[in-house]
């Protein structure tokens, strides 16, 4: 039995097939790979990685196993599947996601290919426990699978308090104990117990907050938005594939962005934090349809046309259209009355977390500082854009169009 | 200078008045008044006291007296209210404050009688500061009034974070820094700086999961409802009057109502935490017109009624009907596009919470275990209500009629 | 199973024989005794119960006797006594123990009496538990005895974590989740594991800075003696007597005071915080050889005979006399190559503690703030000390004789 | 002004010369310089960075500089200094520090090139500082250099804090609001006002737990031998100097390791965390008085002379061969009795910390894990130790000869 120290958790106890995986070079990479990507330029306190995550979630999900009375080699099976939940991320987790899956067509939770080779195949082998069979619930798939990935999870159990704590906004702070308490299966479907309609509240909350205040803030979605141009700019130089960058680290793929004559540019911005600014703050509303259903390359094309019309170099233009806002994040169940129901409909504020999203959504136009009017008012031409009505205070209480922050960190 | 070590803000510094009111009997008094009065028989842990909390609000207000740039004598003013608003509460806090209001008129927060006499009153001379306009900032009067009680007063960002640090319950941890620095004037009144929508629902959130989890479980209320029942009997007694009620502190009245006849079983149940049950646990669409209008004498009516019905004494049953839930919380005014707006135009989650509250609203009718079957019954009887319907599970998730917790805490 | 929501411990979840004890009279009276007393003259934020202590014991004396796979009756015996041991606590914890002892011939750990009436005895019965086998636990007798009161014992790793969490004092915060790890039985010894000497040491010096900091804060000390002086003239008065005290809590015990015309004064002094003030305080060589050996009898007489000095009233003077520092606190044992060692014959800090405790040894007369003067003069003459040599400054970095604090807290 | 969130100290605000520096490169470079190095494969939750830990710095700084009532320049210098001071660390922070000094002669707080370059430069000159008074503070030289660099400097004040807050492990958590406001300067000294001694021996307490359990833990001691042996190694090959080494980010380090031929192995073994074994781990008293006086190339000599007495690849043996424990860290000055005295004097558990820190002092001989035996015999042989007389439990409870870890963690 092996016991990590774990500022979140305190002490972690691993052993069965846990203790095994740990050493794995696929496991160990994790921890070259930080859990928030370019939030460290909000939160300069958050540079922890996924390999205390993946921690964390195994004695989440060593905890729920116990509490739910699953044993014997499903057991093994769900903490084996929480602690290699996430080695399919690529460098800065999310932040490189959309450019591996278009050059790879995986996601981050696709990865049977990972567990079929190499040290972890050899030891799922040993346990008795088919690759398939994790991979299944990294993806959600089967009964057990809501438990690895669904919207009671492990996973957001430990990443919501974990990211609280390394950021320091409290508003992640969700009792976690407490859900791992109530998850019960009835029917086959993982719920809450009755009388739990406030603690799925909370958590949907807490998520809500935290995308606003620290996922998704302004800062980082831009910083986030120049990597992944990077990234991008990489592949297209034939200096690495898609598959490449999926396994690289962190240290990786900044050194060999500050290497390559096409990104280099980038580096140094990201470097020296000197990022890109907002020319365009723009609401739902106000995006064209076309804008909506565009794809990657419409939207190339649209920078390069931005770019033209205000006279700046191509590369000087990242246009960064967030999926609509349709997904509800709100398909918890609880038990209610003896009835399985979902939890938007037992809960007026989770409906309303609906509308808040849509509320905040917003697509940008970053650009160095010196060119946001001239981009600013090129991207009004050529989307056909209102830019009086952009310039506005946005939440973050900043004029939202031609502006800038200065600040390292704001929550 | 006075330095505190406080569990929630580390060190508190008091100078100028504050460190000479500080040991007035008046406020020394608030050692001996719990914050939450009955809540601890939910949550062990929550024995903090309306001193500290005391001490938490001065320290926040000297904090944002600084930010807002407020100096001199009116300075001097808002600390001193800050440091004194809560020598009002009568013992148990708001636990015997209707009681207390019932006999004196008087609520919590008017205390102009308090600060003209004794040591404050010379203190205050001393100081130049009139005891009226102490008492006009308690009552949240004017222009600095919102700053001591109002929607965003340093009040209740202290007592979110402490109540949180005391009872383990992670919902009240707002980011109280932040509120201070955003602190803004604008023609009067105090609203957050522009980009604070999200700041303020996070206020009300905290509140609001506070509320359910804490401040109004079923337990606190029962207990809560037992407590203020027997200070009513001792006034009834003629042992006190309200204003000697109003000066107790905790350990007077536990022992006044272990000593009084009419009390002591009251007090028998309360010291061994042999609380009544519920008889009955019913929504807002369940509760009478006329229960929802009644006033304290119809409801005294209703519960001899009730017990009667029943073949139970009236000392055994105990009606407890929250105010309507009409109170908007949500008339906080965060600043968009330059202007002033109520939060609740700006923000879909706080108009849900308004839902959220309506539909958590609950009325009770409690009693000791072995009669609520027959109190649940005369209840239906004499109100007229449906008791089939009323079997059903409530949001803590369990039957709320005719059952009853056995835990000690519960989140 | 009950599940109870803890600040220090999250969760902690009672069931077995600690479900049916947790409501019995004798324990939910803890919720009325405070763990530190007049700590909170100090550390206004101190102001938990026994009752919430208790609860954390049992929860750490759950997890060591899991670790160490103790089972059935053994087990539950120890979470019995884990839950138990502090129901022999007077009003306001240690502070009236020595008048307790005094007059009852028992401490606060000898509590057979208590176990073998009432609602205890009877779920003990059900149990098949005898009250011996708990009475034992709690004195530390025998293998298991160490457990619960010993130099490894759950109670300080409870204590010591929430005393720094709720004083905001940070050196109390040892790593109790490591210490419950590294528990062993070596020939029916309570040892640590080998390689835990550092393990062992941060308990003694935690111990050793809480010491100084908090418990015997000279403020601490000072109230701590006058309400110990109070409960004394109380028995005196035949108010009550020794048996009585001891079942009050510190409701009963404080409104008692105010009521009896004997401690009326103490009382007033409590409630508003007007403390006497040292009039000395002075050194383990500076106190003469008959004060260390002298008992209750000669010090009441030392003290009458120093008021007539200086002109005072007798229950103007206080002597308060720590015991020597002779007693180890050093018995931990630890495993080194294999061998069973004392902690001490290791460690060159905790031989070091045992030094710094004589160096801070102290012992003090307290007095009215406006009598210091005469009464610090009338000691010197009485006792034969060399006043001049006393004037220095203490540890608390304030002039040692014939001076105070003013301050509400001091860490 | 600029408000950052920090995990340690919740808003740090930032203005003046602070606000400009914070966006040069040598600031932001920090970002991707960890603070703990190799200490992350024992605590995997310790990724923090010099960049955070400059601001934690900074901010405690400037709450010195206004409890001091230093103003006006000079404060702008110290608070400079503060955030400037650790620029001058190489990558993986102390892990590189030896082998820079050993190829530029310079420590990393020998700072004045790069204040007198770049970005940095032109700011100080903008604001009529001059470089070489912020080096001296750097340094620790002068009056306000002890603020800086020294033994109550506001450097440990945040590592403790915010080590201990990352790792888990409690020990670092210091009342370091205390330390600030207790700081006074007396004939030019930085000393602790009256009365605090023990103050400060909680500083050199948690700092000598912190060392043994996290700083100089075997893990971190061999991964961190490693890691410089590997250093050392490439610019042995010419493939970088000592000056490119100390400008290099952990990125850039660890990427170059890789694909350098000579180091590649060791790149792996760190990436995998594949790390070498004990072969020897002794205490002084066994440590030739030859090996202690030994320095850079005597030691490497040593290790080809045990690498072929074993018969293994030289590059397969580390000698660890730490400073003899002489220095005391125990020069803190504290007032007592209007007297400046060393801490030592006054203090028997600080000369305890002496004692301990020499008995705790190990050598060690690491080896990859199949070589243990084999590099051990070797090593008895070579330095002609008593090879019996070592196998023994270590004060981390395992076999400290020819013995290793398994676990990620350990405290």
């Amino acid at each position: 039995m092996i016991a990590v120290k774990d500022s979140v958790h305190d002490h972690i106890e691993i052993d069965g097939i846990g203790a095994d995986l740990i050493d794995t070079p696929a496991l160990q990479r994790l921890r070259r790979i930080s859990q928030m990507g370019t939030v460290t330029y909000v939160y300069p306190s958050a540079n922890h990685t996924r390999f205390e995550h993946s921690l964390g979630v195994y004695h989440i999900a060593s905890q729920a196993v116990e509490k739910l009375d699953i044993n014997g080699r499903t057991a093994e099976t769900i903490r084996a599947a929480a602690l290699l939940h996430d080695v399919g991320h690529g460098p800065y987790s999310h932040n490189t996601e959309a450019v591996i899956h278009r050059h790879t067509g995986r996601y981050h939770d696709e990865v049977l290919d990972l567990l079929e080779t190499g040290a972890i195949a050899g030891i799922l082998q040993e346990h008795g426990i088919e690759p398939t069979a994790v991979a299944e619930l990294i993806r959600g798939d089967g009964r057990y699978g809501q438990l690895i990935s669904g919207e009671l999870d492990v996973d957001r159990m430990d990443y919501l308090v974990r990211d609280a704590h390394h950021t320091g906004v409290p508003y992640g702070t969700i009792d976690h104990e407490r859900f791992v308490r109530e998850l019960r299966y009835v029917d086959g479907e993982l719920v809450l117990a009755p009388g739990n309609v406030q603690t799925a509240e909370s958590l949907l909350l807490a998520r809500a907050l935290m995308n606003r205040a620290v996922y998704n803030h302004p800062t980082a979605r831009i910083s986030r938005a120049m990597l992944a141009r990077a990234a991008e700019r990489l592949i297209e130089t034939g200096a690495i594939d898609g598959t490449g960058l999926r396994r690289m680290d962190d240290h990786d793929l900044l050194v060999t962005l500050r290497s390559n004559q096409a990104t280099q540019h980038i580096a140094d911005r990201l470097d020296s934090r000197s990022l890109f600014k907002r020319a365009v703050w723009a609401e739902l509303d106000d995006a064209p349809d076309e804008l909506l259903a565009s794809e990657f390359d419409d939207r190339a094309a649209l920078e390069t046309e931005i770019a033209e019309a205000a006279g700046v170099d191509p590369a000087a233009v990242i246009l960064d259209v967030p999926p609509s806002p349709s997904m509800a994040e709100s398909t918890s169940r609880v038990v209610v009355n003896g009835e399985i129901r979902p939890l938007s409909s037992q809960s007026a504020l989770v409906r309303a977390l609906l509308t808040a999203q849509r509320d905040r959504w917003r697509f940008g136009v970053y650009t160095p500082e010196e060119s946001t009017i001239a981009v600013g008012k090129a991207t009004e031409r050529v989307l056909g854009l209102d830019i009086d009505h952009l310039v506005t205070d946005d939440h973050w209480g900043r004029p939202a169009t031609l502006s800038e922050f200065t600040e390292v960190g704001d929550s």
